[in-house]
């Protein structure tokens, strides 16, 4: 339990600090809509405008590092930020029928988060583009034409209204004792509700504003840098993103400062502890083993290869790192599941006294519950979404997809889908307790669990590979949403806000993303030229990394470069290890150690965003230094503006590239004796 | 006399605003040492240490771009800070005998400004360097052996203790009509000595050890930021000082900003008028006249010259800047005799009335004169120093040098010196007295008149050119220290200083500025590669201006290229007429009305430097509208820190590029189209 507290216990001190007195007796005085007055048209036109811009954020992270922190605050903030102007606007004119709550507030927020969370689980930098040619090229490993399928609107927009819903009605029963019974953190949600709530207050109103104008003030800065940047990279290779800020042998190793305004604010969000861990496996990765693994060059493999073959140095890199992840993954998975069986033995031992939480030794809390929890808990279980509904859902949707997708993907054979909707409630319940816990999403552990079982179960021969990848979409989509919808329940239930006009959001917001996700991919995919290269602006790292993860369920272990195995057997029992001392040590020295499968996120991609989101840490550390409480109400604002800004920049960058329009001046740094021969090549 | 108010009495008002009480009441408990107390040995120890400082920003900015900013205010902030520090160390150990009075802080900054002065008159960045072979041969002009001479450390040395005391003896008997006579303002003396009278109240010190935090914040800013930049730097045109920020057409055409703090910090002490005047000149010249000068090329001049012929392109820029600056000149030679005359005529008329001022407007003024001024009129004219000091001085150095110099360089005959000499001090009392309305000293206008005269009366086959330059430096140095020790004199008025304190500092200084400014400049001329040459890190541009305005008072106007010499009459008329406009329309207008002289800097050297120092005042500007008070009193402060910084940095640069130590990368700024000629080269 310690590695949760490490992380979210400092979000929950935090929180409480602020939280002192009672805030639902703040908001005594104002009445909760009914469930159908939190649903308006101008919140769904808000978060259909919103949930453009966070596509296009979350989508420019998922082709260049994979790392997406949560958007939640951001999505409250600037939900907050266009229905006040509405509202106000409104108001002026005499049309104003119904003032702006924090439930409504709520709503879009939901809404957001699903329509942009489709842009993470649709898998367009991981197992959807890893089916494509150009990263089929890459691998070079049973490129059967069966085993690609390039992207396409038509099919995509398909595959995700078939998979996306399902996670949806697999929570929907379980939403109470994750929320009242467990009382599960959800520090992402936990945020966002305190942030909700105190817009709505008067003086909540008024800081507000001003972190509405500082957010907008780093938006600008950061929008007008990506673009002042853009002018520099007319090559590959070329502008502020390839700067050896720390020396041309770290830029080979991929250390350096890139500049990205994106990863600094990614930095300022996520905990000191992911940034540290994320830097700490970039040095024991590019710093150190690399570097020694290369000097073994034609000794542990042919020194005649491509530098991206996976035979060679590469082949290390990738699956160090899968296996890493897998060990944190397998651990994690282990520990939840262990802990939801004893908390469900508890239960049952108890015989429901007092119809009390799973947990069993949480029932010593219920007389203490505050007014806050009493009243939220009233209003949560008031509206009840049937569980029959949940059941009829979730089996007309499964039935479904059952049937479209082995049209979509021949190599899905209809009794792997099957098998996967029949394990997939209990795995959506155990990545939305995991992220309940710790705010991490083991969406794509699971997913890679099914790639594996799926892909052995299809062989290589008969499109195991891209089987293997669909089913990651199908289990992804699943648990990833699952997890979505339980946080955003936690939120609505601190905001008082309906659990049925949630789950109404919640399938609005996700059939837009259905729809969004795609045409956004699209836009990049056909934008920018070596899309999906390695080095390239956008060469969804992750890609690569999923198809390989298929080939190695596949193929088995055979392909494997020497001693590459036995390097992912001790990589993979390290990630236990560590988790397993970071439970022993306990919280306090828990956050001295780092996390493993952060660490392991840069033994491929490299070391550059995790200086970033260093950079990020420390402007934190030292701005809360200076100024602990303006740190603390305005950092997460700079912290959107910097992401939101670089990330809308995208929007005009690939209409600027989609138009043909080429940036002029490639930014370039060279060696001073590359310098001297280029220069006599430019004289001559 | 508009022109003089522009510029001051914007310096005035904002000094006005932190004087409306009487000064001298607040240090009425204070005793004023004997003038021999204010000497101590501290404060020379201080002053060697800041003058090494000094001279090394001096040098950077004579051989960069040749505009020299004041740097009183830093000298007195960071001599303050030093003896302080020095005093309160022997505070503690109980060893003080003397407590550090302003005085003795005047001392420092006079002694300070009196070293790194020579730095500039020193003509290292121009008349001097202009007689090396490296300028010469940029030339090609009348490069006989006997028009060079190369710089070396002895004679160097020489000759500034030879020509660089003629100006203190010069000025000295005519500082009481300076100082209490025309009241002159010397708008840095006094913004000097109000920084000086505030550290040394109560409140006064503690808003100076904020500064001095401030300053040193940003010093250390700047220093890492020219460490930084050094690494991006192997190779020409490379590095941040190469940046096509506003693209590569503006690039060419020298438009775009280089990331300069010296020069970010030089925009936010000048006033708003002389950086923009400097970017409207920028952008008259490299924006609108160059180009369409280039399109004659082959027609006015023959297009097979190389870029940097003074037949060519080179040459308009080159002769319509000298031609400028010229024509400025003249107009305040002719402006500021004007006034002495009708002041000296006004004083005859009426017999020396009451021992008034020699401008008659003035004396209407007397016996209103503050408690302030009464004080210090008393102080000022208790230490005299006898009349006959200064002639007996004046004349025995004017002898040694008339002996000595033709030695040193044998084109210049003794006669020459000796002619100089007889008109030397009318021009320095001309100087001071301009520098003490406009704070800009004219010493390089009057190098340039001897340059011609004694030009024209060498002719070129008898070495013309390198007594021309000879020449220009003795008149140089005689006319700008003389406005040097004035503006002093007006600080230690202020300040309460003895005139004789100030005037052994001066002597002192000066001697120290003879040795380390040509050690200085001996530093940077081993150091770097490429020293002199366009386009290098240390380009020297004056140094050719000044060989070109020699060869052109030698030779006359027949070696001009086509229309050059009607466009030079244009603008030399140009600069009079608009000075003549600024006049006439009134200070209120004027400020809207570009200053001829720094329009004609960026004729030649090209509107980056411009553009940093635009930005040094627009981020003054900005910050003033954000919170003026905070602005006024930490600007100066923030702009000394990035002056200082970047100008020490220089230091550690100069002892690298001597080790032999190079920087590792060049920072490269191709087009998209070269870009791929070269990958493709350095693929193949």
């Amino acid at each position: 339990m310690e590695r949760s507290s490490s992380t979210a216990a400092e979000t929950e001190n935090d929180l409480n600090n602020e939280n002192m007195e009672s805030i639902e007796k703040i908001f005594e005085s104002k009445k909760v809509p009914p469930w159908q007055k939190q649903l308006t048209f101008r919140a769904f036109v808000v978060s259909f405008i919103l949930g453009i811009l966070f596509t296009f954020i979350v989508m420019k992270l998922n082709l260049t590092t994979g790392i997406i922190p949560s958007l939640n605050v951001s999505a409250g903030l600037l939900g907050f930020f266009f229905v006040k102007m509405w509202t106000k606007f409104l108001d002026k004119s005499g049309l104003l029928k119904q003032p702006f709550t924090r439930q409504e507030n709520t709503v879009i927020q939901t809404c957001v988060v699903a329509t942009s969370g489709i842009a993470f689980s649709g898998g367009f930098g991981s197992y959807l583009f890893g089916m494509s040619e150009v990263i089929a090229k890459q691998s070079n490993e049973t490129n059967f034409a069966q085993n690609m399928k390039n992207p396409s609107l038509g099919w995509m927009i398909g595959f995700l209204f078939v998979v996306s819903f399902l996670g949806l009605f697999s929570v929907v029963p379980l939403r109470k004792i994750m929320i009242i019974d467990f009382k599960l953190i959800y520090p992402s949600g936990t945020a966002t509700a305190h942030l909700i709530n105190s817009f709505h207050t008067p003086q909540g109103a008024k800081l507000a504003r001003k972190q509405v104008r500082t957010l907008g003030k780093f938006f600008s800065m950061s929008f007008l840098w990506g673009f002042f940047q853009w002018f520099f990279t007319g090559g590959d290779n070329c502008g502020f993103a390839s700067f050896p800020t720390l020396g041309l042998k770290a830029y080979e190793n991929k250390f350096f400062f890139d500049f990205s305004a994106t990863y600094v604010g990614v930095g300022m969000i996520c905990p000191y502890l992911i940034n540290v861990s994320l830097l700490v496996g970039a040095i024991l990765s590019w710093g150190i083993m690399w570097p020694l693994i290369n000097e073994k060059k034609g000794d542990w493999y042919s020194a005649d290869l491509r530098s991206s073959s996976l035979h060679g140095l590469q082949g290390y890199r990738v699956f160090i790192g899968i296996a890493m992840i897998l060990g944190d993954g397998l651990y994690n998975f282990v520990k939840v599941l262990g802990f939801t069986l004893h908390g469900l033995y508890h239960q049952f031992n108890e015989n429901k006294t007092k119809g009390d939480p799973l947990t069993g030794n949480s029932s010593a809390d219920l007389p203490s519950l505050s007014y806050d929890d009493q009243k939220r808990t009233r209003l949560f279980l008031k509206d009840q979404i049937p569980t029959w509904i949940a059941i009829v859902g979730y089996l007309t949707i499964a039935v479904v997809s059952v049937i479209t997708l082995p049209h979509i993907f021949h190599q899905l054979k209809w009794y792997y889908i099957a098998a996967i909707y029949v394990f997939a409630p209990v795995l959506a319940f155990c990545n939305a307790y995991g992220c309940g816990l710790t705010d991490w999403s083991l969406a794509s552990t699971y997913g890679k669990l099914a790639i594996f079982v799926i892909g052995a179960w299809a062989g290589g021969s008969n499109g195991g590979v891209l089987a293997g990848l669909a089913a990651c979409g199908v289990m992804m989509n699943i648990v990833s949403t699952a997890s979505d919808l339980t946080q955003d329940f936690k939120t609505g239930y601190m905001t008082l806000a309906s659990p049925r006009s949630m789950f109404v959001s919640q399938v609005i917001g996700t059939a837009m993303g259905c729809v969004i996700s795609p045409c956004v991919f699209w836009l990049f995919y056909n934008a920018f030229d070596n899309f999906g290269v390695p080095g390239s602006q956008y060469p969804a790292p992750y890609a690569l990394i999923y198809r390989n993860m298929a080939i190695l369920g596949v193929e088995g272990f055979s392909t494997l470069p020497d001693k590459c195995l036995m390097l992912c057997y001790i990589f993979f029992a390290f990630a236990i290890v560590l988790n397993g001392i970071r439970e022993l040590v306990g919280a306090n020295w828990a956050r001295f150690i780092p996390i493993p499968m952060a660490m392991a996120i840069p033994f491929y991609i490299g070391g550059y965003f995790a200086i970033d989101m260093c950079v990020g840490s420390l402007i934190l550390f030292i701005w809360s230094k200076v100024n602990k409480a303006k740190a603390a109400a305005f950092g997460p604002a700079v912290a959107s503006g910097l992401i939101c800004g670089d990330g809308i920049w995208t929007l005009p960058s690939s209409i600027l590239a989609l138009a043909g329009v080429n940036p002029p001046i490639c930014m370039k740094f060279l060696s001073r004796s590359t310098n001297i021969k280029v220069d006599a090549f430019l004289g001559a």
